[in-house]
């Protein structure tokens, strides 16, 4: 990587409306020289990303010098990429509620199904595919750039790229942990008094696999604020305990950190991640059924809600093309941008980091994909040393490490039954045998437009 | 050990019925000098027992020379024995009832619940405070005797002695193999042509955790008769295949082998324990419902068929205790007495048992009780290198191990909301977290009276 | 293998009057029924041997049914194999000699060279070439065969196969073991004052790596032994005790058995392998001058020795050739024979064995190639587990396997730069770098003819 | 730890007028408001270095706020320590030049003996028991410092304070990298045509043990400068290279870096440290006699260099007490006020440290004191993954490792006898064990009255 010239960065799912425009505010908060090369299946969406991220650069307040195109090819986009950004999902919305209907039916209930249990088996069969090729490509064109891979499911998408590519650089950037750093946060605001307690200022150690992560060491300012978490988790363990009372009655992604409170008091550490997401790691605890899920006071599928937000962010297309209107400066809270700063030189970063295990965890298989802390310096990723989980936390972390490995065999393999047993073993799919045999058919089939590579 | 003086044998459960006429018989049938020191918790049956086991004497078939022994208290039992045997249970075909009954108003159906599935947490609960007492007399009268362990739930009891005394020389002796062994044989009988195919002459290779073990390798006279067993599972993987048609129906303990064959299909393992055995290792997929359980051929409960073989067993104490019927000599088809037999110095055996793992199963977790091959000779007991189980089998027997851990901790602090987590974790119970928590204190409340160590 | 038809064995190496015509005796005093297909480099040998062993049917005590053919090509000789028995070594005692007299110009001593030490990585680099080749073929020809390595260095020749042909089924079989055996069987007859001690009453318990191997337990008739020994070595420490004094002075295969003592006293264990065997792979502590050899009281360089008992051996060629004489009818005390008869399914065979460890020694790395106890069985060979060595000697241990590792990378790699790395931390080549590179090159150059592969 | 409060810093060996005065000038430059307390068993010297130390706040350019302060005992040094430093040795010149003097008896050559080497061992056993002294007091006293160890043999120091209180937040700080890191800097120079590359520009990877530390990166400005390193050891292999040619001549710790271009060349890795350290922990490839060392411009013993520095020091006491002289503010290079800083919360620190393996180095044996990449934060020390050594280097170091082991438990265990072993398996003990166990005595004995903890 070479800092001096223009720094190339190709965004594969770079169309998003969502991540995409998060991803362009912040960099146009930044002095970065880069152009980025976007690519989208969805050539139009790339297209109009490209017209309103070059329109940043007539907001005064842009920091950046940054050049967007929009590229007819992964090809065209990755050639000779420095960095490259990938952050792609499948199907819309309509085939998740699909997919939501079909589980519903076998007495299963997903919160997401991103990353685990029956509909996160079924995603990763339908991204990965993508992900082999990107791979191939990326050892072709630049093998020498670091891959920030943002997709769901993590674990399986960065594994299955080192599968076909071992000498990648590639590490998982995720923003899961955000709302719970924010959470604690508040809970230090309040209890000790003070104000602006920033999610950058709770410093924590991170241990565990993506969506199933953990922080078993917590501190503001030096001072360990494990205690605090305790006194909350003691107090508000029936009730459930939120910053703003009652807003996870209307925001599916916000919760009364029950299940955070419940996994702590068991176990010890504290769930990184939020109650939705670890959630769907978990046996049925926390969504055998809907009544379950409201008493633990979290949401189940964000399938409508999310196509509002489609919907509004449709709305803004025209006004963000025409320049009547500017996507923010800043503002946003990925990580993303601060990783790529730190990889090209501008100071070293403490973040965390979804790699191969070679040490962080030491009781996870060696080579799975683990969640840990990191430092990002100039060119470099390392991970840290973080220790054992405990005994129980790692048995289920092994449980999904080991259905991750068969889906990614799956898929190399192009055997669709391979994955099954994967399905059969998710902590969510308690049920027979032979109805899941009928539950697998019938939601492959149901997406199976995205399953000719199979074929 | 000293073959040259009379054997001493502590048998600890020694008022048996079941498993301890059949050692008696076995005993009988070999040129063994021995005494056998009876102890029960209930005194009345070890007394009978010694009667029926001295009458064995005037047998003329009878080759050992054998003096039984009731003792009073386990002390006078284990002072300077050379051997242990341990074959306990815990509560009676009631209690047994009462809790299946009760998993069963919470939607989950166990077949047996020795080794795992809820009633299994709780059996351990019941059993391991007698473990404990067992290895600190056994440190303290008898540091050098070998202990044989049969009781459920194995591993656990094992485990716990070993944390109590570490140099304790034990391994655990199970006869859960032999049904598929017979099974096997009688595959090789039909396809080779052949008869009298023994259970001893397959030779196999055994790898997994108690209960949930496997055979990754099984020959006849050195011919590789795996090719026989994938005949028969992909020819009757639908209707199943039975020595004895229909015997399932009838017999509890009998099968039709289909679970066998679904196992071995997708993982290349045989399953080396019956299908009720190793279905309540899995998640629910042969025990989501009655009805699943009848499309796959085997049985639930078997508490009605053995209290009717307990009542028959009742039946024969007065004629056996009149010495108007003597118990058979040899005919059963344990390998405890050919255990003895080996450690004494009669020959080396190859068997199987359950020791910690130091090396047996590659990918299980060090330090846990795992299922091996093993060779005995005088006074040893040495276990084989197996290699790794695939990755799926492992996951799940992970699982169980992790619960393992935690219930032998949960007893070693006399901790039940420990063992909670176990319970939580266990793959049968798909149930909500607070259904869950229901459950576990009315099982607890239902067998109360056994659990007066954690009071 | 199919133990209905003639048993098939190629021997390589088979122009052998050492272990050759050892093997011979021992074949002709069981019932086997075989052809021994003989091939040696030298086909004048192998011709010779082919007669001498077919006159053995003529004693009318030969039990068994074979004939010898001596084949022109290793392709001959493997082709259709049930067995394979690899027993080659390099060069002559002329080279041998020339060998010791470099390294003595440098100030090191070694006894054999076998194994290891300067000259033993000198023989690995002339020897392990034709393993490769070999490896090859019995892949082509003979891939379910058993092989059985006999050479040295026996790591390095075993490792070398499996990474050419990693399917294979190999084992070193080796009889370093026996002298102690017998040494130790010699004490108990003293001590215990019984007579007819045999080799094999004596069971042990086997760890370490070939030529570094150890006891950890030793029992006769049940009883533990190490007290006996250690009886000894406390004793005569500073003397030495031999079974038969004064015999260390003419033969130098014999001992006064004060290394032995040393090291068990000074790591708990007793060395399996004779002194001078076990202290080549030490740093210099017996070796350092002429003077150190005879304060430990055993012999230096069997060079002259061998040169004798060649001759010897060569005038007896004639008389058995014509035969006049008859080579003996058993009497010899390797165990491959007995592995034979083991492995085509005439019982169970307690044994030792050379293999990849996968969990017989757990502070070993794995794949290194270590000893242990093994069981023989019907066309399987199963290790033990064997625990953890003292941290002391598994660490020259791990120092050997890494030269190992280094060496088969060389030979693999047909780069002699890269066995020099091995070369120069052996732990008795105790001298500057400089010095190192030039004892490095003048011997290869004294054995140039045999190194032609890397040319 | 909190940071409104005053800093405590208690210096164990605080008397030193080497470390002492670079340590007070360091801190000088900072701005930090500590009080330091100094404990020297030497009471006289931490008086005199109390007087030095506060009269730097004399000093008009002295940001720090710091007050000195000589104690009695460890008890009132350690006390409320926020921070402990230790950093002592063991005897004086003489001593030191005993020991050589002893060791070249028996063709033994080292250069400084602070680590390793016979020389190592022995005063591993002077300096250990105090270690464990110290360890209770920590524990005792203040349990929650961290302690920042930088006596030789680190690991040793480093590992027996673990053992005595494990829960310890303990790690090794050395400025063994900083001339290597100089040399490449100044290679940098010259071959890029820039000039002032700092120590601290260089970013590296460090792997190993402490002495026995290596990069497998290094990077100037996002540079790979590998390449430009493996261009000087090609060229200057047998020459050698200096920045300040000839200065290896006059000044022991300065060396031709042909040591570094012989192992770079060899193994792949650069060596950290100093050609004469790490010629210590090899074989006596580099030291066998006075003249390899000097084939490969290093030098051996710096006996006499340091005694003159020791007198030099010893003149300049009297100024610096009264005032009319004071220490340097800054200028020296350690880390050790660095990473007090970032303890503290003064920014994140990425250096490197010796602690337990959790799984930095993956082929080295967990829980070896090893050295890594750190970064430290606000009572925070983390470790970074860092793979795996080079197998050949990994040999070497687990020999010392071991070596290492056997140390601290001869401490531990009060036993000289257990070090011997450690002792004797030293690379650079290429002698007979007779004659070892004489040195062994000898040197014990030379240095007797430091060994009264054994008696």
């Amino acid at each position: 990587m070479n800092n001096d010239k223009r720094l190339n960065i190709a965004y594969i799912g770079g169309g998003s409306y969502n991540f995409g425009w998060k991803f362009f505010s912040e960099l146009a908060a930044e002095e970065i020289c880069a152009t980025i090369n976007l690519y989208d299946k969805d050539k139009q969406l790339s297209l109009t990303n490209e017209v309103i991220g070059n329109n940043l650069r007539d907001n005064p307040r842009c920091k950046s010098d940054i050049v967007f195109l929009a590229c007819d090819t992964p090809e065209d986009a990755l050639k000779g990429a420095d960095i490259v950004l990938i952050s792609i999902s499948c199907g819309n919305t309509d085939d998740e509620a699909a997919l939501h209907n079909i589980i519903e039916k076998y007495g299963i209930i997903q919160t997401s199904g991103e990353q685990t249990g029956p509909i996160g088996v079924i995603n990763a069969l339908r991204i990965l595919p993508d992900y082999i090729k990107y791979a191939e490509l990326i050892k072709k064109l630049c093998p020498n750039a670091w891959v920030m891979s943002l997709s769901s499911p993590m674990s399986e998408c960065i594994d299955i790229m080192i599968k076909v590519f071992p000498e990648i650089k590639i590490f998982g950037s995720t923003n899961e942990l955000f709302q719970t750093l924010e959470f604690i946060g508040g809970l230090v605001e309040t209890e000790n008094g003070v104000t602006n307690v920033r999610r950058r200022d709770i410093k924590y150690n991170l241990m565990g696999i993506s969506g199933f992560s953990w922080f078993n060491k917590i501190s503001y300012d030096g001072e360990d604020i494990m205690p605090i978490f305790r006194k909350y988790a003691e107090k508000f363990y029936k009730t459930g305990y939120e910053l703003h009372p009652g807003e996870y009655k209307t925001n599916p992604f916000s919760s009364a950190n029950k299940v955070k409170f419940d996994l702590f008091l068991r176990y010890g550490l504290i769930p990184a991640v939020s109650d939705r997401t670890i959630a769907e790691f978990c046996p049925p605890w926390y969504l055998k059924s809907k009544k379950t899920i409201e008493n633990w006071k979290f949401s189940g599928s964000a399938v409508n809600y999310n196509k509002k937000l489609s919907i509004d962010r449709q709305g803004r297309v025209k006004p963000l093309m025409s320049g009547s209107e500017y996507l923010a400066i800043g503002g946003y809270t990925s990580d993303v941008v601060l990783q790529i700063r730190a990889l090209i030189g501008n100071g070293n970063l403490i973040t965390n980091a979804c790699r191969t295990n070679k040490g962080q965890i030491s009781n996870l298989p060696s080579n799975a994909v683990v969640a840990s802390n990191a430092l990002i310096s100039k060119n470099n990723v390392q991970t840290v040393t973080s220790g054992e989980l405990p005994d129980e936390i790692a048995a289920i972390a092994i449980r999904h490490i080991s259905n991750q490995n068969t889906i990614v065999k799956s898929v190399l393999e192009k055997d669709l039954d391979v994955a099954f047993n994967a399905f059969l073993n998710d902590p969510l799919v308690c049920i027979d045998l032979d109805s899941a045999g009928e539950l697998y058919k019938e939601m492959l089939s149901a997406v199976s437009k995205d399953l000719v590579y199979f074929c």
